[in-house]
């Protein structure tokens, strides 16, 4: 268990860390964060390292400075990783990062535990798209099993046209083919699990993409109560199968059929994410609290609403220009990241609102 | 009005400026801290200026780095501020300092606008003593004109013997003699004004103290709605007749009397204050953003409460051993300032709790 004063590492220097640490400041514990630039993050933290993840000497340095580290993206190289849990622990572990870096195992290890997924194909090589294609039926998502997000790495086959073209997006790499599923809503959990083992979840929350970028969460989602309490159970057993330390999310679909909604898993992020920037103002503990709560080995805080309703908006590129109007606006809560360069798709904020009814 | 990124001084490195600092980061400010050593304010400061107040030079560089500039104490030298304001705008202003930072002045400035005060009568030089005292009658309380806080700096008078040890304690400073007042409760206003005159109060709260130091608010005050309307309204009159910019905070006593409360007007503190820490969970906008949005320019925020009743607790000295259990506590908002050594009534940390009934 981490005392007041104890440093905690922070992997990553955008949005994410940044809203740790300004999470982890309130309950006595400082930040440090690494990364290969400065970045969102380092404006609020205690002790700053800039170097690059090979950098070995840096790393060492930067644990050295550490009582754990944690990280704010996924894409955390496995070399990266070793060096730091050799001499620190590394929370969300090891099998969390192996899990869910790879489209596939991730995809695997949700089918494996009877969770339902989209139905999926490995495409190792390129000549493996064609037969892939034919066996689960277009439409069809090719997208590479590493280093993808955001919609990046990923390319929609409708007609055999899209089959060169899908080739040439994931350029050879090691990719999976999954079905498209017709569903009706995306939702999330945003979920915790303690170092003792204990699980804590916000309510699931509905969440609308444009061009591969969430735009908009509202919470609750509007499922049924049933959907939503085997969404819950789906994250709990998750987190317990990798033996998780931290805040997580799964993201899900969901399915309307005649029997009433199915749900199916999409993808594991092992990290605070956007889709629970509600909990700031809109939950007794937020994600960003709850992670550091739970890394530092910490007693899981409440993670109950406050409002019968929040609403969460990303400002993305230009979108942040219209932070006089939000800043004026009553009830609204901006928050911006502190980036300089306002360039298309890119997150530069977001502005939560809780509603009474 | 400030944009984001714009840099936002905070002269001073204590936990009113740690909080400062952690409210300026979401709105997309970034902050600068200058402070003669390392304190709680630059964990989470993007950029650290130590100096002395005396240091023009640096001085110089921090105002330079700066878009305007703040405090998070009221004993700022004039020089200092002086040095500050030829370079950036000072918020609040000169007239906020002088004013607050003379018990003699402030009494003299709020009885000035006919709002009432304790009875009082100015020592300057040691002989001043004893006809004041037979002027105002015992107990009585004699208090430095300058730098006292949290008790400090202050002599109680019950009899002609405390006369010698009452100069002792103000050791020549000129000094001001106040009458005792029979008060049954002591509360604080909470409140903004914004470049534009705007004026917003947070609900009046209570505040008991122990030692001479804050032990615990509540909020709302146990008072009528008339008295709390008529306490709001001496809050309003005073913020604008020192054409004041950004977060104030107005103590006063509550006198209980035949024909129902009276209000005395014990003093003011031109900043945030400790008794509004319960603002961080239990206001729509927490004291610490209204301050950075009232000297930043932009519109102030809504002051009202989000529970029925809140209590915030200091954590004084050893009191911070606690924070295991308080972490542990579901609905307790645990703080730590990040202090390394828990000295007997250092101000370490708070707890807030938000009730429903």
């Amino acid at each position: 268990m981490l005392e007041p004063n104890d440093v905690v590492g922070i992997l990553g220097g955008g949005q994410l860390g940044r809203m740790l640490a300004l999470a982890a400041a309130p309950l006595g514990l400082r930040v440090a964060v690494y990364a290969p630039e400065e970045g969102p993050a380092f404006d609020v933290a205690a002790l700053r390292f800039i170097g690059s993840y090979e950098d070995e000497a840096r790393l060492e340095a930067f644990a050295e400075a550490c009582a754990i580290v944690t990280y704010e993206f996924e894409n955390v190289p496995a070399a990266t990783a070793a060096t730091l849990a050799a001499r620190r622990p590394v929370r969300p572990g090891p099998a969390a990062l192996a899990t869910t870096q790879d489209r596939l195992a991730e995809k695997r290890f949700i089918a494996g535990l009877g969770i339902p997924v989209a139905p999926f194909r490995p495409v190792d090589a390129s000549c493996d798209l064609a037969p892939a294609v034919e066996t689960l039926g277009m439409p069809c998502l090719l997208k590479t099993r590493r280093f993808g997000y955001d919609g990046k790495g990923q390319a929609m086959i409708r007609g055999m046209d899209d089959l060169a073209p899908a080739r040439a997006v994931i350029g050879g790499a090691p990719a999976i083919l999954e079905g498209l599923v017709p569903f009706t809503r995306e939702i999330s959990v945003v979920a915790a699990r303690g170092l003792d083992g204990a699980f804590a979840a916000y309510d699931p929350c509905e969440n609308e993409h444009s061009g591969g970028i969430l735009a908009r969460t509202l919470v609750p989602a509007r499922i049924a109560q049933g959907t939503a309490q085997a969404a819950v159970e789906h994250a709990r057993r998750i987190g317990e199968a990798l033996d998780y330390a931290g805040v997580f999310t799964v993201e899900m679909f969901v399915v309307e059929e005649a029997g009433g909604e199915r749900l199916l898993v999409n993808e594991i992020a092992p990290r605070v994410h956007n889709s629970g920037h509600w909990t700031i103002e809109g939950a007794r503990t937020s994600q960003f609290e709850q992670h550091v709560r739970a890394v530092a080995g910490w007693p899981l805080g409440d993670p109950s609403r406050v409002a019968p309703r929040a609403e969460m908006r990303n400002l993305i590129g230009d979108e942040a220009g219209a932070w006089r109007a939000l800043a004026a606006e009553p009830g609204a809560h901006l928050h911006l990241y502190g980036k300089r360069d306002a360039r298309p798709g890119r997150k530069m904020g977001h502005v939560t609102r809780l509603m009474d009814g």
